[in-house]
């Protein structure tokens, strides 16, 4: 083993952090994809989901569902057995990338941004740790009953999981988006390789990569709370 | 003006990017406090809102609420005169924050984790600016009607704004509970400044701090999609 990959081997036991203990299928090429570079390793991931809590319940988790229709068929929540807040939430794409130094987790970040998952950002911890957090603005979080009373129709409850069906499958299309990205992440490590001892900057070291494809990023929330959004674009041109 | 000034008086004028045109009223101590310090100024805010949007006409903004106990009066969303898909949503704080250098930025994270502001990170942007975005995992977004037509009962519209109301409540805790650890970032600045030239790292200089009150930092979504939060409240430490 070299230099490049020590500090990746060290942390590889941590590498599925989730309670369910294994990454979701509709991500396990984006997370092999990072992982496959020496810079990065992702430590937690879930690739959304549908879920219905029991907010007096200590807001633990009844149902996790990361399939698109399964959802009507399990809505105990809604049922009399119920004796809390039952809340209906969708929950976009999360993931945590560690990244070796501090301009691979800005390039991480700009894969995020780029694929349209807006809320994403850096952490640098005490240690020097570096992360990048990819988050969408892409939620839905819906009470459904007070005290065990449960205050929606049957027929609000078929139009939620319309809902949050569709966006699921936005979520689905931002990951894929992320792909081809990720991609070029991959072959920008393999051509500039030998030339990491001495590297310039980021900025010129990607300007010599390929530009990706224009992707909808302002399909958010609508509000400008991402100022650097620009920015990140233009690491890639 | 001396050269550490300089950068902030670049972009003074900037200082208030929101739609709105002026900080809400509920975080001008917050963001004064972070605009008296020389590492840091504030580029846009919320305080936090509830607002009812209407999907089909492009997500534009009905009503925009900082106000607690108003809502019920303006619930205009759900009447027979929306022909789309009204949404009501609670947003909490959200707050963007450019520092000078990055360990400043990580400092302004740290009391934003600290705070309960769990979803924050950080943005390098190509040019080297530096900002600390301060989000809340805490939301609401509740589809009220489909294509004009109300999906739930006025009984179910009292809950939310309940419940809305509540989580405006507890968003302000978090903003309070901010206040004296930027003041110890004041203070910090005040006693460091002599020192700045050949300062050590932001650690062992933050290490001579006075610890702040300890703070319920989990009282967010219950998911652990925070691996990096230990490493940040250790930063006062």
């Amino acid at each position: 083993l070299n230099g490049d990959f020590r500090w990746k081997k060290q942390c590889l036991n941590k590498l599925d952090l989730s309670k369910k203990g294994s990454v979701d299928e509709d991500i396990t090429h984006v997370v092999s994809l990072l992982n496959s570079c020496e810079e990065f390793f992702t430590t937690s991931s879930c690739s959304g989901r549908i879920i219905l809590i029991d907010g007096v319940r200590d807001a633990c988790e009844v149902q996790k569902q990361n399939c698109v229709w399964l959802f009507v068929s399990h809505q105990k929540c809604t049922s009399d057995e119920s004796n809390g807040d039952a809340v209906f939430k969708f929950e976009p794409f999360v993931l945590h990338v560690q990244c070796r130094q501090l301009d691979d987790a800005q390039l991480v970040h700009s894969v995020a941004i780029n694929s349209g998952f807006r809320n994403s950002g850096l952490t640098v911890s005490k240690t020097g740790k570096i992360m990048t957090a990819v988050r969408s603005t892409h939620g839905l979080e819906v009470p459904l009953s007070n005290e065990g009373k449960v205050l929606v129709e049957e027929e609000y409850i078929h139009f939620l999981t319309r809902i949050a069906n569709q966006k699921i499958e936005e979520n689905l299309r931002r990951i894929q988006r992320s792909v081809p990205i990720c991609l070029l992440l991959k072959k920008g490590e393999e051509t500039t390789e030998q030339e990491e001892k001495n590297k310039p900057s980021v900025y010129q070291r990607r300007r010599k990569r390929e530009k990706p494809s224009v992707t909808d990023c302002c399909h958010g929330d609508g509000s400008s709370i991402v100022p650097e959004l620009d920015d990140c674009l233009d690491l890639f041109t």
